[in-house]
């Protein structure tokens, strides 16, 4: 069992969340590493025979549902890859010196090569060659997804001493026609169809917050979830591979997500050394989400690195929120791609990660969707002039100098607050302030105000809009 | 006969206002006076004798119908409570001492008391006695409306000195079912069916400024608006007990003021200390009334306090300003409740509260109201092009150098202001603009474009929207 | 032919607005100058023959059709004034001084002067006499066009002279109740009906900035414009008497004006020492052009003096923006008027006007119609996912550190700030956001974009909203 929201109803703190983070997470860490190091070595992509068997590691974790879409399906603009396999990959120098081998790194390899056994010499083999000069010792991560070429990766340092000569560059792999795409999820039935979405890649190899952290995440976020007493909004789980994988999900499942998400999130880079959570705004900017984090990050110690939407960089919310959809989709991360050096290398290793910064954005996450749950509009039931709120034992019935409410003493009693909550949400509960705009019309935290609803919800005074 | 806004066109300033003052009130502050020692020393109540008594005083000033609603009556989620009439409280000591009397002030009971003869220890009496610790010597004002209790209020210095022994609690007074709730009203015809209201409350007995100055400023505006040459609005004046009597007008006269009110006043706390104004928004916040005053307060010498609109305290503009009505509804105030120490004690005396201060409000408002008249949007009858200016004599129809409109002297003169303003108006006044809009975009205050109107409107060529 | 827009796509500087200015115009320089000696010494009124006179000047630049509305005409509030006619105009003092005389200078008699021939003292002349005591040397212009009376103008230092003893008064001039108001207008077809109207006045007499810098602009407009490849907007030419002649033309074209422009400028004073244009925004105030003229002034250094709408100065903006019609009509100067002292003097000559400054304007000018036939809204044909860019070629099929978007490098390379620029305009183009709004969002100037949506047009990826 989750702990429920604080029942004070003062704003969270920086304590909040990680008293909430320890309660969960005690078991939840070893888990999580477990699952992290089943996935690491298997050697992904876009499609293939890794993207399924990472996809049935996770099974262990969330009940996902395995989708296979025929290579040559069109997706929108787009066309589906024939499927990838490769067997091995290994460049040998003039002195028999394997200088790229996919055993040791399947980095090693441009990934979605195309097969070739040939010798050439050290200036033929040029242009197939990849390094990072930025980050010398690593091997960088290249793909070639829709130009048939064929290539290696290798630290620049290696690069840099290969001697002249002949070389053997051998691929084994081959392009399926007759393959698929796969792409997994599953859905946790809530009290509407309202649906929360979250959706994470997985087709990149062996690195580890980009992206391990994110299906680690979504997994772990399922199992939480699962517990919840009860849940407003139904939450749609996707695992897919990037890009291709998201315009396919978008081309089967895109008119049921315009009718019915609220909210949605792609969980990317969520370990790593930054403190923060870093949320990247949706297309619209101001949907529901959006206004969420603003308020927390605004009013309570719940800070979060606030980004503009683009599409110029960023994951799959390019294609959710590309305007033909336009969904309330943002992305969640925290140590965020192009800010780290180790991003798209082989230095991008769970020692880089850390389990523990996952397990934490997870409490985290969890943390926002359960005030998400209390963020949108409800309406007043009794809308002409107050209720009679002493019918409902929510008003202290004789008005002395200790109980009045136009106090000027700074510190108003619990009791006074809670009124005062009352008197807010009954007021401003009209159908179209959403409990987002009312909390930041007050400069308060929209924690704050959570167990106040339950309580008018109980009275019959408050209903969902 | 009050003075018109003055001529010339300009800004007003402090000296307007204070002019504005010494003309009408000469004669009035020794009726204001006499009336408010009329009223000062009744028992009043939400319901009773007291109540009604008062009513027919101010009828002295103003033709209030006095409406009744019986006791049991439904009000939205409320009932109206039996009618409360008291004749005697007493509370006598073991020494024979009267420690607290309704005689000797109408605060000693806890109001809306129910009846008790009987004699009981000091501490079986601590739950039935009420004091303001932070006002030691002063008597605090308690009431229990809905919650069938006794008691008494007294200093805190004669409480903390109570002998021990047994008392004597005497309180004779008496709950009618058959009774009625009061209230008064009436309406001054205007040229339109659009209303303003004026709303007060006079259930508050013995304190002045909270609340003998709401009903006091409210009769004088009475007399004052009377007076006036012609009113473009029709005006509503009601006079009820807070709360609950507003609950109850609503609930017979809501739908026509939802209909009917283009802006309203709560008018409370009018007298003390405070120099400016305070007004608290309407739930809308933008409404005309709130613009003006904003207009007001950034463009002229005429200053107010603002307050943003809360539910959380203050008078009946929280039942007019329920999310079911949502009426364009300020409150008007000047040393507010709760911004004072005397507040809701027997030290709110016609010392503190100062009848020359009431009657400075009465000024205030009348011209702020005489203002509202001109605020509203207006129509250019000849939209395409500008008016020929010349034919209504409003140009000066040789261009020389001492008239063209563009001359980059400081000082433009009046002739060239005034054709400024003609312009403006013309202009802008396209059905949409108030005339508080367009004034805030020229950084200008209202009342210098009441003149133009005026003359505008005798050439026909701006027309009411 | 005129350049296209600098194919780099890189923002606009000050020495491309130079550049473009040099290429174009060092043939027109000489013939604009020709034009303005021509047209300088012509008497010209608001009717008359000099008016007519003026126009087929003109159309040895641009193929102005010259209308005729005859004199009576009601014209919304105002009526066209009968033809004025003037022969001669001369001041004689009692010592056979000629103190003012129309064949030194046309300003020297009062525009619209009723005939008189007449002796009277020099007190009696004085309400006749019209100086500019801030200007001393100067002859004032001076207009009654509807106040029917007569005077002369002169140096304030001749002025203070002037004997006494009887004067002799001339004013040979008629007033044709037959006669006629004259405009001319032209258009130049584009590939849409949709209109930029461009509109300047001729009425002025001897004055070089205010005006004849606006009809040297507009027919040297003509001549460019002509020249374009293509042109999106349809482009309507009018050169009207000031005031009376925009009313006139809105009334006869005005519900085609309402109907079909999408942007307009009235062009006046144009010359002068300023650097910057000086542009006063639409009465709108949030239109394309005053959108773009923003975005330019913000974002590149091709800046502009901004001027809020106002109706109480200018020009026939005033009618085009009278409320009404509110046409999306801005107006474009450069030194404007009343911020020079020669200002409506005969001291507004051809030095302080300067032939180089208007042929500056021409090209600033030109290069905004450009850059705004590049401003309205487009829509993505494709909105369903990111289109797949390799298809077009649009995208470096190989995702290597050298390529990635999401690079942490301060300089994007060319190729990467064009892919970017392909994202931003497919995301944002959804028939809603103007490329300026989307432009304004990123922080750029339009003109980057430019050549990224012609060559998204060409493949068939965006289209004209």
């Amino acid at each position: 069992m989750t702990p429920d929201m604080p029942s004070t109803g003062y704003s969270i703190n920086r304590q909040v969340i990680i008293e909430f983070h320890k309660t969960i997470f005690d078991m939840e860490v070893s888990r999580i590493e477990k699952r992290f190091d089943e996935l690491w070595p298997i050697t992904r992509s876009i499609t293939g025979p890794g993207f399924r068997k990472s996809l049935k590691i996770l099974q262990e974790d969330i009940p996902l549902e395995i989708e296979s879409i025929p290579s040559g399906t069109k997706v929108f603009d787009w066309e589906v890859p024939p499927e990838w396999q490769i067997h091995d990959a290994k460049l040998t120098g003039p002195d028999g010196t394997v200088y790229a081998d996919i055993n040791e790194t399947n980095l090693a390899v441009v990934n979605y090569s195309a097969p070739v056994d040939t010798h050439l010499t050290r200036d033929e083999l040029e242009p197939h060659l990849h390094t990072d000069p930025n980050l010398p010792d690593a091997t960088p991560y290249v793909t070639s997804y829709y130009n048939r070429t064929w290539g290696f990766c290798l630290p620049h340092t290696v690069y840099e001493d290969l001697p002249d000569g002949e070389y053997h560059a051998y691929i084994d792999s081959e392009f399926d026609q007759d393959g698929v795409l796969n792409y997994g999820h599953t859905v946790l039935k809530g009290e509407t169809d309202k649906e929360v979405l979250l959706s994470t890649y997985l087709c990149h190899p062996s690195m580890a917050n980009n992206e391990l952290s994110g299906p680690l995440v979504l997994s772990s976020l399922y199992r939480q979830l699962e517990q919840w007493d009860h849940r407003k909004y139904t939450y749609r789980f996707v695992v897919v591979p990037e890009t291709i994988g998201s315009l396919s999900y978008l081309s089967q499942h895109g008119d049921h997500l315009a009718n019915n998400i609220v909210a949605g999130l792609v969980l990317t880079c969520l370990g790593g050394p930054n403190d923060a959570l870093s949320y990247k705004r949706t297309r619209q900017g101001d949907t529901l989400i959006d206004l969420l984090v603003e308020n927390l990050d605004r009013y309570s110690e719940y800070e979060f690195e606030i980004r503009p939407f683009t599409p110029t960089g960023g994951s799959d919310e390019r294609q959710y929120c590309s305007p033909g959809f336009n969904l309330p989709v943002g992305q969640m991360a925290r140590t965020v791609y192009g800010n780290y050096d180790s991003y798209h290398t082989s230095h991008d290793t769970k020692k880089f990660m850390s389990i523990d910064a996952v397990s934490e954005s997870v409490a985290r996450i969890e943390y926002l969707l359960k005030l998400l749950e209390y963020s949108e509009r409800y309406e007043n039931v009794k809308p002409y002039g107050e209720p009679f709120l002493s019918k409902y034992d929510l008003y202290t019935s004789i008005n002395s100098p200790e109980t009045r409410s136009n106090s000027t003493d700074d510190i108003k009693n619990d009791q006074e607050d809670f009124l005062d909550k009352v008197r807010i949400l009954l007021n401003y509960s009209d159908g179209t302030n959403s409990v987002v705009t009312i909390a930041n019309r007050q400069g308060r935290c929209v924690d704050e105000f959570a167990p106040v609803i339950r309580r008018l919800q109980r009275e019959g005074l408050l209903e969902v809009r």
